[in-house]
C-alpha cells in the first residue's frame, strides 16, 4: 500500500501514557500496524509541557516508522490513556491541550489496558506493578478500584512492597526487631549496611524506587523468611480483595497485568484464579479500539474533538 | 545589667531549628536569658539559603529583643540543634556554613530536645510529634532511635497515624472493606466525600499534612471505632518498641515530646510509663547548654570553630 492510499483512509493512533514511558501505535481501520513509538513520560502529574513533549515525541517516532510525513498528524484520531487522568482536574488540563491532532479521546491508561487485554471485549485487568489498580468492564458499566496514589493507596503494590520491606528493615537496625533475610538482602543492594545511609537513600524516593526493592520480599520469602511471608501474603490480600470487588459486577475474565502480577498469582484465592486469563493486546491497542470506538460514538453524541 | 557590661561576659545563643520553625534564645553565662527569637524553618533538607536565612533572622530578633547591637553576633557562642543533621551529609554541609558567630556546635535537634528535657543531666526523650523518635544520653553514652524520615520511617508519629486513617478510608471508599467512623471524620475533615478527591488532597503531601489527620483517629478509638483502636494499639506498640529499646542503656527517665506524646502515653507499657517525667526545659535552652559543654571541651580537643 502506498503512502498516498494510506493517508486516504482513517488513521488511528493508540497512546499508552505512563508515569516512566509513551507507548504509541499507529494503525489502519482494518487494524493493521502501520508504525510505533517509544518516548518518556507521558503522566500529566509530571507536568503538561513534559507530558505533550512524550506524546509528540512519540507521535513523530511512529510516522516516520510508516513512513508518513509529520503532517498526516492533523489526520489522526487519537485514542490516549493516560494515568492521573481519572482524577478530574487532570482530564480537564489535558482536555484543554491544543493538540495537532484530527480528535483525541481521552480515558484512564486502566481503561485501555482492559480493552486492551480483552480485545475491546467486556472483562476486567488488576494491574500489580509499580502501582495497584483494578478495572471491570461490563455492559457498559466500568468499576475503577484502587491506584489512588502511594503511600496511601496502591496496597500491594511494587511501591507498596518495596516500603514494608524498607520499613522493617529500619526497624531492624535499630533493633526494635530481629534483623531477617531482608536486613541482609537490603544492605547488599544498597551497598551500605548504614542505617542513615539506607533511610537516606529513599528521602524523596519515587514509587518506581520503592518498587525496585518488591522482587526482594518474594526472593526472601520462597527462602522461608518469616517476615518476608508475613508482608507478600498481607500484599497478595491487598490485592486479592481488589480482585474480588472487580468480580462483584461478574466480568467473564481477569488480566493480570504488571512486573509483580505473576508473582502474586499464586497467593490469590482460587475463585479469583480460576477468572485469569493472559492479556490479549498491550494497552496501546487498546487505545486504538477506544479511539475507534469513541470517535464512532462521537458522531452522534456531538462530543467535542 | 547595662548592654556594655553584658557584651564583656560571654554570651550563648540556643539554636533548635526544626522543619518549621526556627527558635532561638539568647543567655548570659550564668544562665539569664536576655532574649528570644522566632523564624520559620530551619532544616538542612529545606535547603541551606532558607536554613541560614532562618537562623539569622531568629538571632536578629533576640539581639534586638535584648537591646544588642547586631554586631553582637561575632561574639555569640552558638549551640544549634537541626533535624537532619544526623545524615552526615547535612552535618558537612552545615559544617561548611561561613557563619557570622564566634563559634558554631552542632548536633542534632533531638539531642538539644534530651538537653533540655533533663537540664543537662542525663536521660532520654522520646518525640511523638509529626515524626517520631528517641535519644537516651547515658554516661557520655548517645543511643538514637527511629526519626528516619516518612513514609519508611517515624513509625508511631503523627503523619504514621494519618497516613493508616487515610489508607483505611481510601479502602473503605473502594468498597474492599466496611467504612467505620473514621471515614465519616475524614470526609467531614475534608469536606468532601469523593475518593479522587480525598486521594489528590494528599498527592505530594507533607508528613505534617498527614499529621494533621492523627487526631482524628485517637477520637474515633476513644468513641469505640475497632479500626482506629487497632490503629492506636499498632502506632503505640510501635513509641513503645522505641522507649524500650532506648531503656536498654538504663536512663533515670525519660520525657516525651510532641502533640502525640500525651495521647499515645495511656497506651505505653508500665515498664515506660513508670519512668516519665515532664520535660524540664525546651530544647533552644538544651542548645544553650550544647554549647557551653561543647565550647568548653573544645579548647581541649581543638574542635574547629
Amino acid at each position: 500500500m502506498s503512502t498516498e492510499v494510506r493517508t486516504q483512509q482513517p488513521l488511528y493512533l493508540g497512546i499508552d501514557g505512563g508515569g516512566s514511558k509513551c507507548r504509541v501505535v499507529l494503525m489502519t481501520a482494518d487494524n493493521q500496524l502501520l508504525g510505533e513509538g517509544l518516548s518518556g513520560p507521558a503522566n500529566p502529574l509530571r507536568g503538561m509541557q513534559l507530558v505533550t513533549e512524550s506524546i509528540l515525541d512519540a507521535t513523530g517516532q511512529a510516522l516516520a516508522d510508516a513512513g508518513l510525513p509529520r503532517s498526516t498528524m492533523a489526520k489522526l484520531v487519537v485514542g490516549a490513556g493516560l494515568a492521573g487522568v481519572n482524577l478530574p482536574e487532570y482530564f480537564q488540563i489535558f482536555s484543554a491541550w491544543q493538540h495537532p491532532f484530527a480528535s483525541l479521546h481521552l480515558t484512564s491508561d486502566l481503561h485501555i489496558a482492559c480493552i486492551g487485554a480483552h480485545q475491546g471485549q467486556d472483562g476486567a485487568v488488576l494491574i500489580c506493578g509499580t502501582g495497584s489498580c483494578g478495572l471491570a468492564a461490563v455492559n457498559g458499566r466500568l468499576l475503577e478500584v484502587g491506584g489512588h496514589g502511594f503511600p496511601y493507596g496502591d496496597n500491594g503494590s511494587g511501591a507498596w512492597f518495596g516500603l514494608q520491606l524498607l520499613q522493617q528493615v529500619l526497624c531492624s537496625k535499630d533493633q526494635l526487631i530481629a534483623p531477617t533475610l531482608l536486613t541482609e538482602m537490603l544492605q547488599i543492594e544498597l551497598q551500605s549496611n548504614d542505617t542513615l545511609q539506607l533511610a537516606s537513600h529513599f528521602m524523596n524516593a519515587s514509587p518506581t524506587e520503592y518498587a525496585r526493592l518488591a522482587p526482594l520480599v518474594f526472593t526472601a520469602a520462597e527462602q522461608g523468611d518469616v517476615v518476608a511471608r508475613q508482608i507478600v501474603e498481607q500484599g497478595a490480600g491487598h490485592i486479592n480483595a481488589i480482585a474480588e470487588r472487580l468480580l462483584t459486577i461478574q466480568p467473564a475474565a481477569l488480566c493480570l497485568i504488571g512486573g509483580l502480577a505473576y508473582k502474586v498469582e499464586p497467593y490469590l484465592a482460587p475463585a479469583v484464579r480460576q477468572l485469569v486469563v493472559p492479556p490479549s493486546q498491550p494497552p496501546e491497542y487498546g487505545a486504538v479500539w477506544f479511539a475507534r470506538q469513541a470517535s464512532a460514538s462521537a458522531v452522534e453524541t456531538g462530543t467535542t474533538e
